[in-house]
């Protein structure tokens, strides 16, 4: 009897030890927009760990990382913000917080996650621990209309700073006492922001425009100077390609003194000097391209596409600002993501079922993970970075 | 007996569950350096998780992070590499593999950890899973003598780069495959390089010189293009101040165009331009500079001071380039470490037994944690960038 006590103990024990304790460094999230899921994957091994369902539709999802990187943020299409334990595997929360949304940010101490609204236009942010909601700014612009909110991004100083795309103004909101946000409105922005970034030190906030050529920027330490364009004109009255999907500014891509910024309805990647904010040169690429994403070192520059050439991704050297090689991956690569120190890369090709791994050294295919129409990836690594 | 069975089968499974899962994003190490010990800690609530003993002679230690922030790779002064397991809290591995050495590096792909060793003077490399050498590189100079090596960093592409003091060189060491280090080797690059940093793209390696005033640096993307001096003799001949700890390298402290560099025996630190590596300024400070480190949105720095003034820590508002303010955290200031997104900074202060938090926006105190004579503090984000 007492050794059937003592088998039941190894037993329950060794259950316990079956779940393996595992870090979070090395962990990411594979969004599989058809069906609501993610696929939990780990880097250092290219395997898949879990899936985790129930997440409503996915369909232009993205994710932020809590600071411990413990948990991940999902912003769906259909206003729902998610809760997902890294370790788990598992939906801990989850809150259908509009009717449509797009995108969201984490606050720099992690305990504000924000969320920009189509349905109804504005933020609304929410505690990190509880979901529970601690400001709601509704995006009323200068026009009296209610704009939808795009380009949504946290700032050092507890702050997030984000777009609104109707009334074409840029709000950069203070957060520090949630039950009082101050916002800062800069209005005649430009037309139609459709997107945004910060820079890696959070200290520009940039939002592309659709209505216009050229890009808005809001100096984060000198807000009380406005808002600058730059970029102005950068089509030069050339007839723009009809653009089937805009291009997405996310994560700053900047090496030394130069930025790459993907370019609207043109074969191209513009190449900006970032001591004065010009045009300096443009990389002639294989299609309208959707995502230009640096390598962490900066030495390299992946640019995937949109229709009709969303099967390519093009590798440019960054030294001469040219094309070294063009891939196929499988087709309707819709994102990229590399692994922190930029050994790998990760590309998503949603009409292949699949997400393949790449040495960004050798530029050859290292891995293949199964996956069902995947889009957005997402490592833990970017808890760590601000803007992201 | 049955019931027996069930109750012991309960407090199995409780006892297995108060081992709380936690991710690894939010934890750090501090060096206990007189005790040989460190200590696990969090800095999501800035508590203190656990201790870690007998790592032998940490009067110098340094660590470097698994990519998946599972491990510590400990270096000790004593030749002692250990390997900790974050989240068990315990010494997973351990090789004594010098007489005498001075911190190391993690190569990018995380398979590797190289150690700089002063007695034999060398590098050696090891698994990272194993703890087995998998390579020995002598640093036999030049000049017929083996130096000691300091400097230690790891680049893209699994490269180490290091610098011999002695003998005055800077090798770049291709790790690709282990078993063949393909090796480049600068010589006549200066007179006793004594410490060195990457950029966080990894593309320079500057080697501080303690033999004469300058910086000797290295384009990694230009190999071939040899060593460069860069602000050469910033002591303008005059009479530099005796100098009773050297200042140290770590991490790139640069912000948009401007670079910060601490100046041996000068109570200043130095202000570069990156685009032209020449000098633009000074900043007068309370004492002479061993670290000068930016926050992680580059629009403040935090500067510590070798005696007499070492318990002194000095903020210095970049924008201005001024200081700001003098806190007194405890005497004997060894090191800082900032939080990933830059909202605390951890100081250790040797001789007041405590590490103290402080907010780097209101420059608060927020919290002190008991610590027996602390020396460095390491943070699981460093997992994730080059050069760290």
């Amino acid at each position: 009897m007492k050794r059937l006590a003592v088998v039941a103990a190894l037993v329950a024990l060794s259950a316990c030890a079956e779940a393996p304790m595992r870090a979070t460094g090395d962990l990411g999230l594979v969004v599989e927009r058809a069906d609501g899921a993610l696929q939990l994957v780990e880097t250092s091994h290219n395997t898949r760990l879990s899936r985790v369902s129930g997440l409503g539709d996915l369909s232009h999802a993205s994710v932020v990382y809590s600071r411990d990187e413990r948990y991940a943020f999902v912003f769906g299409r259909d206003g729902g913000l998610s809760k997902v334990d890294m370790l788990s595997g598992r939906v801990v929360g989850r809150v259908m917080q509009s009717g449509n949304s797009i995108g969201g940010a984490i606050s720099q101490d992690g305990r504000l996650v924000a969320v920009a609204n189509y349905t109804p236009g504005g933020v609304r942010v929410f505690d990190t621990d509880t979901l529970e909601m601690v400001a709601d700014i509704p995006a009323l612009g200068a026009d009296g209309q209610t704009s939808k909110v795009v380009g949504l991004e946290d700032a050092p100083g507890n702050r997030f700073v984000f777009s609104l795309y109707d009334s074409g103004e840029i709000w950069l909101a203070d957060l520090k006492d949630p039950k009082k946000p101050a916002i800062r409105k800069f209005t005649g922005i430009g037309k139609q922001p459709y997107d945004a970034l910060v820079t890696e030190d959070g200290r520009y906030y940039m939002a592309g425009l659709f209505g216009e050529d050229g890009i808005a920027m809001v100096d984060l330490w000198n807000p009380e100077a406005g808002v600058r364009r730059i970029l102005d004109h950068y089509g030069k009255g050339q007839q723009p390609l009809p653009v089937y999907k805009m291009p997405h500014l996310e994560g700053w891509a900047a090496s030394g003194t130069q930025a790459f910024l993907p370019a609207i309805g043109r074969h191209e990647v513009l190449v900006v000097d970032t001591t004065t904010w010009r045009e300096v040169g443009r990389i002639a690429v294989a299609g309208q391209p959707v995502f230009a994403m640096l390598r962490p070192d900066g030495r390299q520059m992946w640019v995937n596409f949109a229709l009709p050439d969303n099967g390519k991704v093009q590798v440019i050297d960054v030294p001469s600002l040219s094309v070294v090689k063009t891939i196929e991956p499988g087709p309707g690569v819709l994102h990229m993501e590399f692994t922190p120190r930029g050994e790998r890369v990760w590309l998503s090709s949603r009409d292949a079922d699949h997400v393949t791994v790449w040495d960004t050294e050798t530029l050859e295919q290292v891995a293949e993970l199964p996956a069902s129409k995947p889009s957005g990836i997402f490592f833990t690594a970017r808890a760590h970075r601000i803007g992201l």
